[in-house]
């Protein structure tokens, strides 16, 4: 596809690094994608999210096309412009979020009826109408419209599912049709069955995708049962093609799911943490409304160089989140955002270095000592 | 005072413009002073609270008293080291805030014992104790400790409190002693009395301060009575020292009071009105929640610089309120703080260019035509 494309530099184990090219500027591999929901990372300006590292977002679909609705984007000039963002942006197609409408969807062959949990209106989510709503927001990255089951999940419930989300992936692919710059990526189901999960590849290949995202984890499987999977199912998906993990998570599972072949990643884990108080740091989780950080001068992570870190003690930090300040989901976002990119660009560099297994070792090494909460 | 000083560089009329010098940096006048309540200045970081042009902020003894406590701000190195904010720092007294405890709080000659809105514990703020408080927290500028009445009140009511606030003027002076680079201001009461204003200027600069305050307006009289009071209380205190109209107020109510001689001015209310969707622009105000701002490309106010103008469409600015996003109320405060920035620097220009007069007209004729909401 013209104006999209992806190289990869190098390997360590199935650990890959590299960079995906896009119009809108570059990703590097592996990568974590902040969330932009409602067409903003709760609590940070988007100059802020691109200071952190970040080389692309991930908005929903689900949340834009009811509100501001994805035509009202379109004519804003698209969800870059519209959010003030202009490096690449990944949506996914809004099935995961659909489907967790519990009571209030219907689902059938030709896609999924829903109610708007804002207001209740009556929406209609098919792989057509997907396709369509990416397009109107302008997204660089579409996901395909699939179908995803809770785990656990019976072997039948699950077959059948992703024997849908196929039937929906050549449709996506049909609808999404040529659009030069812009790529297609098809997700993978199968849940924790490997002979699905490869018979779900082969489909995906066959139809042919610019990447293909690792879908149908992280949905209550546990770690263990996760990383199982990925012991697999990524080698099963192109080489040359990226590999997308959607909706993945904590730092450890993510360390997992590089080392995996797993190159990009999403989660709210991050900016979520940060507004209730906890942040991520070289040596474990610390909740920051702990009374034992009221007179704490030390900073939050001293190997940090985010705003947090740099300009305030974890007193400061801690008196903030009493007061209910809005400043403390500011910074503690902006702490967590950077925590997670400095994670990448360490993993970057040591796959690049052929030293994966030494960084793994240290990453687990630091986090288990320690004056803080363990995660 | 040694380190503490104050230049008249020009005046036009009454309005006065000049610079304040402080080891801490020096404060342009008139100076708009952000309210940073509990060590921070709501839904924006002190950096960019500075870029907006802000020279000094304003931090509230009653709030850090009680929380984090001024004892536990020394500790960490003052209040300026806590919050990330190097410029000069003016605190209130606490008195204000302790008189608007109605029911929770009871007036001696020795001072005022009142109960915590937090937690309910009980404390005593004194002249002294509100001289140690302030230097505890290491402001700039610390305020006398005084009395003030809401308006209307009877001339006798006033003439009491004022006589008391007189009294602790003198408690104050007495506790601050003296300290090289550190102000103290003293409060002018008087209610609306001209008679009664004169006594209080008298007995201030008896007493000698490095900056007077006219205290006991914008608490209820309304803008004509204000304005009254304005037209003789600044010509009443020195024309050497640096004069505060305090908790004022909106921008008509701040270009009267230069025009009037006034030369700092603080208030909460271009910050608590960016959370509540309301922004302050050269035309008047936008209340961004209105629905016809929904599919409007136009940034909030084409001549302004600051980031929520120069990124952003109204369509954007009210997706982001309605959906009750943080980057609402972060980019709408830094927005009104810019406004009134630059308000307060072309106010500057003019007085020293002598042409306040013209700027007034202009400022209230832009006003009054438009297409978005008047004041």
């Amino acid at each position: 596809m013209t104006g999209f494309s992806f190289e990869l530099n190098a390997t360590d184990g199935a650990a890959r690094t590299g960079v995906i090219r896009t119009p809108r500027g570059e990703v590097r591999t592996p990568a974590f994608m902040p969330v932009g929901t409602a067409a903003t990372v709760k609590a940070m300006l988007p100059e802020s999210v691109a200071a952190t590292g970040a080389d692309i977002l991930l908005g929903n679909t689900y949340h834009l096309m009811l509100r501001p609705t994805a035509e009202r984007i379109a004519n804003l000039g698209g969800l870059h412009k519209f959010m003030n963002w202009e490096k690449p942006i990944l949506t996914d197609s809004g099935g995961f979020q659909v489907m967790s409408l519990a009571g209030l969807r219907k689902l059938t062959e030709e896609g999924v009826r829903f109610s708007s949990h804002i207001d209740g209106s009556k929406h209609m989510l098919t792989p057509e109408r997907s396709m369509e709503v990416q397009k109107l927001l302008g997204s660089d990255i579409v996901m395909c419209f699939d179908e995803c089951p809770a785990l656990p999940a019976d072997r039948a419930r699950i077959a059948e599912s992703m024997a849908l989300s196929m039937r929906w992936a050549a449709r996506s692919r049909d609808a999404f049709g040529d659009r030069p710059g812009h790529a297609l990526f098809g997700i993978q189901q199968g849940g924790l069955e490997e002979d699905l999960r490869a018979e779900s590849a082969e489909a995906l290949v066959d139809i042919s995708f610019d990447g293909y995202a690792v879908g149908g984890l992280a949905v209550g499987e546990g770690q263990e049962a996760m990383f199982g999977v990925l012991d697999y199912a990524p080698g099963m998906l192109p080489q040359d093609k990226p590999r997308y993990l959607m909706g993945v998570g904590k730092p450890d599972d993510i360390v997992g799911a590089v080392k995996r072949g797993i190159d990009m990643m999403d989660c709210v884990l991050p900016s979520r943490s940060g507004r209730t108080g906890q942040a991520f740091t070289r040596r474990g989780v610390v909740n920051i409304k702990n009374a034992r950080h009221a007179d704490d001068p030390r900073p939050l992570d001293e190997a940090c160089g985010c705003p947090a870190c740099t300009g305030y003690s974890r007193a400061y930090l801690h008196h903030v989140f009493r007061a209910g300040e809005m400043i403390s989901g500011m910074l503690l976002t902006w702490h967590n955002l950077r925590y997670y990119q400095d994670l990448m660009a360490e993993m970057r560099a040591a796959i690049a270095a052929g030293t994966f297994e030494a960084f793994e070792t240290a990453f687990h090494g630091r986090r288990a000592e320690g004056d803080i909460e363990p995660i």
